[in-house]
């Protein structure tokens, strides 16, 4: 049985898809996306994908809810139209801040959705820079980890950002900005915070030297901004000059984006992991997963190790 | 073990689920359901349910995949909560008209949704009236399935409608209309229509007298409620009276309710399968079935025959 | 690790089986069927069929748990010899009138086989003109459904029949007649007939004009032809001509080919999906469903659109 | 969740049900069992089950494969009827000797029987002497397996019968015997034979004195009784006396019974795990399992050992 | 069907077991476990468990895989022995620190343990202090996850120590250390290191102020003893006092016991989750467990909250 | 989707898998296996494995818990590395005789293995002479059950032994001796032995002469070897020669090798299924089954009839 490559993207993210497509040399699959009257998704592949490898492009961006589901029919549909594998390129991973119970009686969301879409007949995952990395073993379907932190990396060197200190916005996750920093050989420092309530934060401490660096704030994920906001001004009231921003998921929710236009941000960078408007804020700056998105689906498809991708092995 | 009943509303029938909880003599529990800025849906039961028997009251109606991955979280959160069985009362099941592929490369998404459900975590599912019957068979877990037809009989009884026909809008789902009429001893007739597209309709015959007849027309489910006016016109051009418009569920998206203004119809029959306004338009009359449900959560907790509710056993 | 295609006949068509691999250009694989005293079914592949892509041709036709229970045993040995799929070409698929309870505490058989035989081992199932097509949605594994109803179309239009009236002998299920009829540009009619119990009927109403035309009955399947003689004389009594009797699946339990020899019935059509004498008795005409599912194996081995195979797509 | 208890027979033992139902106190339950004119099978519980431990009498006697299919259906519509536990008591396992494979390519089936009853939603299988005790594993259910040797054992113990033997028809099954003869006091021998084929076999040694003793022959299972005819003959020949012939299960296949009216055997000793007719042979002596089985599903619902209703409770 | 509870012990925690169902005025269940020459590990209950609420009392302490395989079998038998459920108490969950690749081509061990427990028949399993909570969720089963913070908190206070300070060995797990602060209201100070390889690490930085303060570090358990050695010593080249070294769980391999021997280390406490010598070194300090778990197993046979149990309640 | 084919070794058979790889012309892959000082292993494949064919060689000798859980570990990295299959070859496969309850509330632990590798994600096992054969029926992944009796049988013929006796210690596993005598041309006779506890066994009857006759002792399986040296010594009190001992797995637990030391044994057989150190004992024979299994990898990812490899098919 001879099998073929087939992309298709889901609702949130087009253009990366086209754009990885065009990377690879083939055309985006045709698939009809509709929703009836009664908010049910139709889903409707329109071409034979038999014995296909067939890629799903999707990002649980806004609105989560409503491209998750879509997402399963997509699957479901696939696998009953006899694709040979349906492997899900999640450039964002939603719902990944509920990857344990921190109180009683809650959900494990993100375990929720590794269950669903391997029931529903995902045969693989990829995804970029999960909020925690523990995820992969939610999953017994084969998971490819992959980082944006090298393209990261790459752009703020190319900036020659004078006097660079990296910021972890937060205690608990500090390995990101860890890594960061060693890859700018630059110092680092971290923002010890309270959070009273969700998405809510006060800074409490900084820990390391931050008057009169350049800081390079580092987080997986932007969501409403508003920590990013508090972690700005609590280094420009320590004394430190104007911020980059850096996160591989720019998801903007409410009025993120007004927040950002902040005058101690110099840059928010990011990734289109998740689809941006066409003509984004002038200060910032979108750098593009497709590149590895398409030697990931390369080597998924025909072998070899997608680690080699990265410059830091250990994701 | 010893096991204990507890009932919470999901977002679609608040209203409906205090109803049930009254009538059984127990308080609704206490859950939170809220949503983050990203969209993502939070769930937090309020108090024990280790070892209860959980009962989740969640119509897929408006906004469906919302409501519909919120209740995936709800399970997920009462599973891992400890509760002994999580029983899922779906008075309206969505998506239950893609129950089968009417075209290669559709999904099945009704065996999706009953696949999902199942390996979230539910234990059992009790719903009204489901499209297709077939559904049943999509679940491993038991269905309980219930019918409002015994509620609309008896009300359309008491309205002595002089010179009644059954009328149902469709050749292919005639069994419900065909019932209806035995049990209200009246004639029936059928219009026989082609879609040309979906939620299109053109009527191209009527079966049966109608002329002179007061129309009962009777569905499952008034969805853009274009199909009823349809119906209710060509029925009229055909010498019928204003027609009474019964359904178990209103769904009522897009402009239904001001289709249903319509100077035919006499009157809207409905349940609260689905949870409409609080004031219902004047010619609206909505069911409840709330004694129903609650005198079937009685059974799976205690047992006995819930077939036994109904006059006309085989649903 | 390469692939080879093996086609093996279970006990209920060999003949239909021959012709396929004739079709195909391969040898029907060498598999030793038998039965112990004890009842007790014995299977043995005289070939070697590890990582060879298998296919089980059975129908579940008399006498069906016997047919049931070898399919199954087959399933497994293939399975354990390492087979790379278990493909299970089930032209006719039993017990599907089973599927959704009719009354409580009933099976939903049709359910029941599909669950038993994905567990024993089958990758994939192809059938034809299912009696309910949401028994696919009872499957997992993908499902081709294919339907002889463009062969029928084709044989009867060559027939040249005048003043022709497709008559569905059931209200409920008229889809199939809809499209022959418009398959053959001819009108249709439906009986209105009640079941006071299994395996019986009376005709209560006709709807649409019969009167000198011929008809030309169409169902899924010919069990004991009772229904078919009580439709056939009926449209007699109502002036109609001689009929014609099609059918995909020709079952013929008890003394159904004595009933169809009737003096109203012109002609019995029915296709090898279910194997006949190879003398039929002369008024019956068997179309071959042998291109049909040489062409699907092709299509499934190779990849491709089986839908293209079919004039309307949406079976 | 309270439950109740209740036994159904399947058709293959309705009179050994009866006579459980009466150790127990309860009446058995009505179901109707019942066949279509296409050989489909049709079930239906005539009384709620909801709730209830339900237990379903079924031994794979003849017709083997209709047995069991009507068994899986059973299940099926027990499940879906919400009984709380679906407990299987299978007097006598079928396809038993089919447990591993003995050439390439072959089935296992007694695997593949476990595994459809499990997925038919069987919670628990009660059993009595399988011909290979390794059965037990093939399910991840509980399994409890009985032994009628005690029966056996008092029962000849009573008949005083001078100078006995026991033999074992085969040197691979020698521990049953040796079991017997243990509880008997008595010598044992073994006959070596080869198996030219299935169902045949040719005595080429016996182990142990055999010349003026009296044979008591002991198996699992009598299904044609060539074998057993064979073992006599043999004995005979060497000087041994008329036989007793035992064995758990009479499944009298083909001429069996004929066969066992043989001048050398004395006695044909056998449980009522396999329905006799209500006049067997004089000769024959039919042990009856029902005390034991009613003793088990006790233990089953109320807790306590199995086992200590055996002397020897390595089974 | 009744119910009983039977609390049975492995081999890693026999005086824990003992303690635990004193509390609860139950008799440890019998059970004999052994091991062959062959190093085959047998399991045998040795007395009826049947319908019987099960605990299994096993932490993965030294040597874990032994322990791990024990613990499987005896679930094995336990599910095989028809008990009605199947709890495993495990006080420390091992390999949990491979809860994540950090590689490419790693295993993810603690979800391998998770799912091998569940196929082999675990109902539910509590547990203490995970490494990492994301484990939770690794299961589909419930997990009731305790905390040892109380109890630590509380002794702590008890003992008055002048002039404290909490110190958090690794920025990347800072949250335990900055709870214990809170409930002992002190300061806290994380110490940043680089672990060049497993089992060993560098100090880089200690943020927060230390001079003059007793050091109270915390952690979720002592492995080697090498890192917390790094840190008493860092802290005191800092000019910190002597410290007291927290663990919920004391692995303590290798030379351990030995090196915490060392003369800036004032107390060593850790909770009896790992078994310890019946005469621990005198200044080891340690708590029990006990009263946590009885507590914990009566709630989960009897219903209510487990989170009631602990001041923070988000573990 | 290309494929590979990549083979790692366990820790139990370096010197096999060597052999194997260089029989089959490719470098052993190259796989890091570990253990911290907490007794966790840690398993790392040091190259790409994507889309390969992966085989794992692992018998489960001494320890043997050691060596299933480090298999485990190597099949769930495996399989999360993205493995297109992961073959497991077990040459032994340990805990074979714990196949089946011998007693109540014990466990299946054979069953629970392949129950348990499965999970992990093995596609397949391949091992050679179970210890019962039906444990091919615990997997429901294809079992590949080899035999090493071929091998016995060329190398003992080529000794010219003197008046042969194939001898089984064991009426209830004859079969194995029967194939090899029948191979030999040679007679055979069997012990009967009482087993009053573990490891421990009674001789009390040979069957068939011996006297004057070298017995050729054949067993699956040497474990402390106290039954062998039993079986030879109540051979030698009738008259038997010095004996030869040959079993496919030399597991030689405890003092084993020790006990062949002696003076009626003139030689022991063994293949290397497991271990053996470099210079085994001078009268040790030890054949290899990598041709065997070489042959079965080839045959395995290229395709054909395994069962060709051996003369008597019927394993």
């Amino acid at each position: 049985m001879g099998s073929k490559l087939r992309i298709f993207a889901g609702s949130s993210n087009p253009r990366l898809t086209a754009d990885i497509c065009k990377r690879l040399g083939v055309e985006p699959g045709k698939v009809k996306l509709s929703r009836f009257k009664s908010g049910e998704i139709y889903v409707h592949y329109e071409e034979s994908i038999r014995n296909s490898d067939v890629f799903l492009v999707q990002s649980l961006s806004h609105p989560i809810n409503e491209l998750f589901v879509e997402l399963l029919v997509m699957i479901d549909a696939a696998k009953r139209a006899s694709a040979r594998t349906v492997n899900v390129i999640m450039p964002y991973y939603g719902y990944a801040r509920q990857e344990r119970k921190s109180a009683p009686r809650e959900p494990i969301s993100a375990k929720l959705l590794a269950d669903v879409l391997t029931t529903a007949g995902a045969s693989r995952v990829a995804t970029i820079d999960l909020h925690a990395p523990a995820i992969q073993g939610f999953f017994n379907i084969p998971v490819d980890h992959l980082t944006a932190l090298d393209l990261m990396t790459e752009y703020l060197k190319a900036q020659n950002i004078p006097n660079p200190v990296v910021v972890s916005p937060d205690a608990g996750r500090a390995s990101m900005a860890e890594k960061l920093a060693s890859g700018l050989d630059s110092p680092f420092a971290i923002m010890i915070k309270k959070r009273p309530a969700h998405n809510e934060s006060v800074i409490t401490h900084v820990i390391g030297d931050v008057a009169g660096y350049t800081p390079i704030i580092i987080e997986d994920l932007i969501d409403t901004g508003s920590t990013i906001v508090n972690v700005v001004e609590g280094l420009k009231e320590r004394g430190a000059n104007d911020a980059y921003v850096c996160a591989t998921h720019g998801l903007f929710s409410d009025r993120a984006v007004e927040r950002l236009h902040h005058k101690n941000i110099r840059k928010v960078v990011v990734t289109d992991s998740i689809e941006l408007p066409e003509q984004p804020p002038a200060h910032f700056k979108v750098l593009s997963v497709a590149p590895m998105l398409s030697q990931a689906i390369q080597l998924i498809t025909e072998g070899g190790s997608i680690a080699a991708l990265f410059r830091d092995r250990g994701i």
